[in-house]
């Protein structure tokens, strides 16, 4: 091909331009692609209405899916790991509520009516629902900052539960508008750092626990807590410091020795409700609440009583409650709808995101009337869930009826529970989610994902929970926009014996043709590159005319060949960028050469009538039948004539 | 190749992973790519010392190239030149200090200072400097909203020299640190709306004028302006009305004559200066100003009083001078290099996004501390200094110089001009920026740009200007965020007899190759998109199952190809997601094939280990020799053997 030997086949067979399509339709395929990719109707096609109608009760309630075909088998696995993370949940419950600043007994009532939903709605095998920490921990600092728990504990309150039902409204309206992908755009790199750096923070709120503190920060930062810890250290309880090491030491211990023999699994699952226990007593026989250990104190028995009446519809806390619930309920939903996933790919099962987030909304929502809060499928509790061996979300129905028999009966049993066993349960739990082991991993593949992970941890750490996380997520955006904006373009050149074409600065055997320069760009041309490809292009021609003078190469440049096969689409900016760098070619006396434009650039270039300026007869289907052509047109005619187009109608075969 | 009959040759010479080079090289490398893909310091290598000097002084003072060579004869076309622009600049500059505001008297002064700046500095020959109509009502209605011209106009007075002052700061930072690219955020379609739908304010904002209303809304929206004139309806005056509308008819006459004939392009220029001066006749000889004719009136005589006192430079308001400066100081910037690059391109020379920024930068600098708002390069005073035959930027220089004299000697002539001319001089020129022919053509190409452009217009008429200008922009950045989170994904079929492999949608020859699903990612995958591809490509291999069941197809699938070509780059959650992929395609029993990904995803597959879990031996350099492979291995072997890679050594050839 290179010699121009025989008359290249300019135009293959089936190369054209792509029929134009009518917009309504082009319009619906493109919607149904941007928020419907899954295609949640396919079922429902060719089927009866009243077959339809069980579809679609099935496809908003799972439970009428796999309940018919329920087995007794199945109950003893889901019962058994439905008592194991019951275990987990009612510490874990506890703790969580006093993190955010809530009575502990919301922390159960958060693990009765929320999982019974769940397991109604939900399409995960595996999650187990509960509260979490670090939404836990943002709530009590959002709300915290306009309203004081200690001096208007009801508004707080009343507030917690509104924000949990706008949470749980937003999370239901992004699933029913398809919205889920809004969730993509926090990156592994940015959950790494913020998780890092939440739970670094949350570690810091325990200092309080652990140390006995009467009076602590509101503030989640580094140095206001370092400085509050350090201005009271007269304060510091040894007993309360004692109890809290030998705890934590229990705790880590039980999760090492799990951890290097997995069928032990069960040893560290079991150890916080074993804290709680040890720690109750302890304080109950030596009346350790007289020196300086708190406790939780009295627990109301009974079961969720409604809140429907507290929630706060009106200004100004609604916006307040409603800012809070959307990005806590987002990050939730970030945890939950990541959590689902994983577990679902180990077993081989879809997870169809829009539905799930759906069923965390109803979920929050139904919560928010039952004095809940904010629940989602937490990742250290649906692990447990797995390795327990849950076989359907049948398991979340026994976690709720064993919280039931809690609340009914055993609440007392927790009055003597001291709140430094609580601070090291949550110590512990954080511990895990400080993964510097993917901070390192992350520099050494991806050196922006890094800076992404550790700007989100700085902010969090030394600003607070809100600042890290917003850096991380305008990061993350920015380094999108900056290749979008900043494309790579890149010489070719042929690799020998081959139709193939490759980048110079990286196959070492790639050879330039002479008289022709191939550029390949490598994104869509769109308004926010478009003038700097104009740029970079001339560049890249400049680049190689100098180069051809230096080595006193007499010939010279004639043909620009861009390889369009990465330009997977353009705007008008784009377009308008083509007919000007056609023209700036033209005047320096070369000739652009599009190869392998996709059917959509085609279209476009097309409706524009850029297509005519460019002339079809210099578009061709890969770079090897333009560099034929090119070459051909080389040899067979002399230079000036085809510089201005003598030929191009003669091309056009 | 197809029929498997020769075996494929898998690793061609010259294919590997990329040498890793070190973090420094390739940070530093890519830092360049990004701030200065224009390498502005080529120039300077290999230079001497003193040479550099000069060199760096031609660089920030272009005048100091072309100075020296700068013949009579160039001069004669620049004098020709200049005295055109301060024709027009004379009506316009007293129009738009109207727009904004603010005394008459500073259109003029804004003509003097700020071209010799320019000349001095700038690297467009073409541009002629002067104020512009959207940054003026911008200016008026940002400064308005908290300083009440009427009530405390010494103040707003300042406000508007140090928002100039602090535009001009943004604009040379803008510059020296590399930054132009946000300049590129506005897109054309963002453009059209925007400027077409301040062009309709600012024209609605002449109603004012041209029914002669002593009081007037300071809202721009349509609504409130409609509101505003419909409600004194008994204020019109008759006579304003009629001079108003004589005038209007002259000046789009005059226009329209000078489209049809460019030679006579001159006739629409001189016209707003002789409407000027036929208004002020007509109002001096009948005493017009007393029959409900406003006039200018008295303007003070002699050059710029300097203006550096009154800088505000202190709370509260600094910060709104400071926004304001901000935002009509970047859309200032746009107008301005678009209009520079726009016309460099005519005459094919190169401009300086960045050095263009630094010299707009200190012309407002300086115009600032001279008396002077904000100013760049406007469309309309370029075009006619190209059309007049202008050489160089000393044309700017000529019409400094005019404004001085007009400055010195002849601002009592401007004494009877009646205020409903500027208006009508205002709306002429406004009516050619409300393009709807090119927001016709964006709804032809490109359906999601005429939004964008609808959306800048109808935000801009119905809400503010800055709200259109922040809607265009977020729907701008959307669709962008969109093609990055719903990247395309297609299926390839071989074209026959050739190695090319294209969409099988849109090229109904292509045919595809049984037991090979070949599937195309159209973009770099990124956190955005991981998920959605990993879902939609499950789809994919889902329907093609599907469609062989309902073919009866014996021949199952076996090999699923992904031709990477397009995947520019990949970020830490794109690898997870591909190994992601892996696992779960494996899981049903067929094998996963990479074709052609670039060195840069090479690597970091490499990196990351995730090419020992993908498999060196399944990564081909063209999606040809991919498929090669996979019907040669289809062929020799038991389709079981190859699904569990016992061949997988075998191939690595």
């Amino acid at each position: 091909m290179k010699n121009g030997q025989k008359r290249p086949r300019i135009r293959p067979p089936g190369y054209r331009i792509p029929p134009s399509r009518p917009f309504l339709e082009t319009f619906r395929a493109n919607l149904k692609e941007t928020f419907f990719p899954d295609d949640p109707l396919r079922q429902f096609k060719g089927e009866s209405a009243s077959r339809r109608f069980i579809l679609f009760l099935q496809y908003i309630l799972p439970i009428l899916q796999w309940a018919p075909s329920y087995t007794f088998s199945l109950f003893k696995s889901d019962l058994v790991a439905g008592i194991t993370i019951a275990s987990l949940a009612i510490p874990q419950g506890i703790s969580y509520a006093k993190l955010a600043n809530l009575p502990p007994i919301l922390g159960l009532y958060s693990s009765f009516v929320p999982p019974l939903v769940y397991a109604m709605m939900g399409s995960s095998k595996d999650l187990a629902v509960g509260t979490v920490a670090v939404p836990s921990l943002l709530l009590a600092s959002m709300l915290g900052k306009e309203v004081s728990v200690l001096q208007e504990p009801m508004v707080y309150l009343h507030l917690a539960f509104t924000a949990t039902f706008f949470a749980g409204v937003f999370q239901f309206a992004l699933g029913v508008l398809r919205l889920g992908f809004i969730v993509d755009f926090l990156s592994h790199a940015t959950i790494v750092g913020f998780m890092g750096g939440a739970a670094t923070v949350v570690c810091l709120q325990q200092l309080k626990g652990i140390l006995g503190l009467q009076h602590f920060t509101t503030a989640t930062d580094l140095v206001s807590v370092m400085e509050s810890v350090f201005a009271q250290t007269h304060q510091w309880r040894w007993e309360s410091v004692v109890l809290g090491f030998c705890f934590l030491l229990f705790l880590l211990s039980t999760r090492y020795i799990s951890k290097r023999r997995p069928k032990y699994f069960w040893v560290s699952v079991a150890a916080p409700l074993t804290a709680v226990i040890l720690g109750s007593i302890l304080v109950y026989l030596t009346h350790a609440q007289n020196h300086g250990i708190e406790v939780i104190g009295y627990l109301k028995k009974g079961l969720n009583p409604p809140s429907l009446t507290s929630l706060i519809l009106s200004p100004p806390y609604m916006m307040l409650a409603m800012k809070t619930g959307i990005i806590t309920g987002i990050i939730a939903l970030a945890e939950g709808i990541a959590v689902g996933r994983s577990f679902a790919m180990f077993k081989n099962y879809h997870i169809d995101g829009n539905k799930e987030m759906i069923a965390f909304g109803m979920m929050n929502m139904a919560g928010s009337i039952t004095s809940c809060y904010l629940t989602t499928g937490p990742f250290s509790r649906t692990a447990v869930n797995y390795n327990a061996g849950c076989k359907t979300a049948m398991s979340n129905v026994v976690l709720a009826t064993a919280m039931m028999i809690t609340l009914l009966f055993l609440t007392p049993l927790f009055h003597y529970t001291p709140l430094v066993v609580l601070a090291s349960i949550i110590i512990s739990a954080m511990l895990s989610l400080i993964d510097y082991e993917a901070a390192i991993r992350l520099w050494h593949v991806d050196k922006i994902d890094f800076c992404v992970c550790i700007g989100a941890y700085v902010g969090v750490v030394f600003g607070s929970v809100e600042i890290g996380l917003v850096l991380a997520v305008v990061i993350s955006l920015f380094r999108v926009l900056l290749f979008v904006a900043r494309p790579r373009t890149s010489v070719l050149g042929n690799i020998p014996n081959s139709a193939i074409y490759r980048r110079v600065d990286q196959y070492p055997a790639a050879q330039s043709v002479p008289g022709v320069l191939i550029l390949q760009i490598d994104a869509p041309i769109y308004f926010t590159n478009a003038s700097y490809l104009r740029e970079r292009i001339s560049r890249w021609i400049d680049d190689e005319e100098g180069r051809l003078r230096a080595k006193g190469d007499t010939s010279s440049l004639l043909y620009v060949i861009l390889d369009m096969g990465a330009v997977s689409s353009i705007d008008t900016s784009g377009i308008s960028m083509l007919e000007e760098l056609k023209k700036s070619v033209e005047r320096r006396g070369l000739q652009l050469v599009l190869a392998n434009p996709g059917s959509e650039v085609m279209k476009k270039l097309d409706k524009s009538k850029a297509l005519e300026k460019i002339g079809q007869q210099w578009i061709f289907l890969t770079v090897a039948e333009a560099v034929g052509a090119c070459s051909f047109l080389l040899h067979t005619y002399k230079p000036g004539a085809v510089a201005n187009g003598a030929v191009a109608d003669d091309s056009n075969v």
